[in-house]
């Protein structure tokens, strides 16, 4: 019913990061590409089968040192259905390695129809009076545009089936300030008033470490907001997306965090699927590499944060 | 690259509306539930084939009187990669039969995996360099929260691919106002705000009858604001859901339409796949009894807008 779970995995792997799950075949080793294609042909079918290939390749390489990943929904329906199966199996494939799975769905609706979502990513549909899972992730990433009895669906089920969600604060991008710096009459800003929603939707699901069920999103890229936003919603564990290919560093991200060096999960998607690009490595090496460009990402920044705690 | 296609098969059609295809186990005949469950078992594959089966059978009854349908994203979902196959196949069969798919996901992100949603549910995907469908929908549903780079990628797709956006503006939900009706500092509301956005954004893909490929929706649970949107957006076409078992009639839709009876796509979901429950038919003709709720709901928005027109 909150993110205790998350966070105990977090403590006990001492890497407060998650690896963002976002494939495109662009990233894809040749030799798994080719041999989809020789499999199903030029086909969305092939493009499925790589996807899940690359991705068990990187999860069992990181399974052990990073406590969650974050798929992409976007990324698996680009590949049609086949595709979204693909996202169906990783995340069936990283849970029962351990994994803590954040399904990254930016999902949203009114309050009949966010109940669908609900069920859909982090409950269990009544299939004909069985109860199945559908795509059965931990944590979802949502969009509170709708107030809310857009969110309160979600409340239920986080509480029933342990799970929680991630709001949609101040995302990382370059035009995120065009809806979300605005101030309101009230003097607070968009993303702050947002961040209160969240303050105020996670008061039932509250956890043992001071941390509810309704985390945020805040960007690194803004990491004055990161800073302002950790102090007014203490309660509110943040999940950082920016962190590497978009620009975030290790000093960027490091307002996210509380005293106690938790209060946040900092995600790197490219920085770590397409490492073995950057390394110039054997493709045939590409999860290995996924795995030093994670542990280079813990070290930084966990050492930011024991800077952070020895000051006080 | 504009709603142009739409509002030319509105005008064929005489008919403003849209069929919600929002399918739930529960509203489905049970011979079509016995019928999948025999062939499947009590599976996700069973869901999935009702879920056609019953789709199939609305859009062969409403096809030649209702111009458009909207699947909604969240019902498919929840019936796993299954359920997501069926929407896949619900857009090839309604568009197969004529009809314009506005698929409701309320997709939103930053802008290079916007792209990734883009390409999946309007465009093209590169598929080892083959141009595949992934799902084919004539229009999507998205949330501006993000700013311009959340929607840019949508506007090169729709210019591309002759395809269209709705915007959340004013969702007709009960809590829409908790955020959406605050006001800025600029004295705008939220959603008065969006509707700019929507206006600006939609410059570049202006169509031959005045409206742009960037619409909005703006619930008919809220007539004040639908008529004050409908002036303050006049290049901006309206996708009005709300109507029917969410409480709004033909008099709270009718300010959403121009002084010509254009500019609004008035949703019903439940009321049409329903209509079988609610007249207490013979569950067999559900699709008639579906095309004969369309036919009243068509009669009953264009009597109004006739008055509308008669007052000049």
């Amino acid at each position: 019913m909150s993110f205790d779970r998350m966070i105990e995995k977090i403590v006990e792997t001492q890497n407060p990061t998650v690896a963002g799950l976002d494939p495109k075949l662009a990233y894809i080793p040749s030799y798994i590409l080719d041999g989809a294609v020789a499999k199903y042909g030029k086909t969305l079918e092939a493009a499925a089968a790589a996807l899940l290939e690359y991705n068990k390749g990187l999860i069992d390489a990181l399974c052990d040192i990073v406590p969650a990943v974050k798929p992409q929904a976007a990324y698996y329906e680009m590949y049609g259905w086949q595709g979204v199966r693909t996202l169906a199996e990783t995340v069936a494939y990283a849970r029962a390695k351990g994994m803590f799975v954040i399904t990254d769905g930016k999902r949203n609706d009114i309050g009949t129809t966010m109940e669908a979502y609900a069920t859909a990513h982090l409950g269990k549909t009544d299939v004909f009076g069985e109860k199945t899972e559908a795509f059965g992730a931990d944590a979802l990433t949502v969009n509170g545009y709708l107030g809310t009895d857009g969110i309160k669906p979600l409340l239920g089920v986080c509480e029933a089936e342990d799970k929680g969600i991630f709001v949609l604060v101040k995302t990382s991008n370059p035009s995120s300030g065009e809806l979300q710096d605005q101030k309101m009459e009230s003097g607070k800003t968009v993303y702050e008033t947002m961040g209160e929603f969240c303050e105020h939707w996670g008061e039932t699901i509250m956890g043992k470490y001071g941390y509810s069920g309704v985390g945020a999103v805040v960007g690194a890229t803004y990491p004055a907001q990161l800073g302002e936003m950790r102090e007014k919603a203490p309660h509110t564990f943040f999940l950082v997306p920016g962190y590497g290919a978009q620009g975030g560093g290790a000093d960027d991200v490091a307002p996210a965090f509380d005293k106690n060096g938790l209060g946040a999960i900092i995600n790197s998607s490219r920085g770590i699927m397409c490492a073995w690009q950057k390394e110039k490595c054997d493709e045939h090496d590409y999860a290995q590499a996924a795995r030093r460009e994670a542990i280079r990402m813990r070290d930084e920044i966990c050492a930011r944060i024991g800077e952070i705690r020895a000051n006080g």
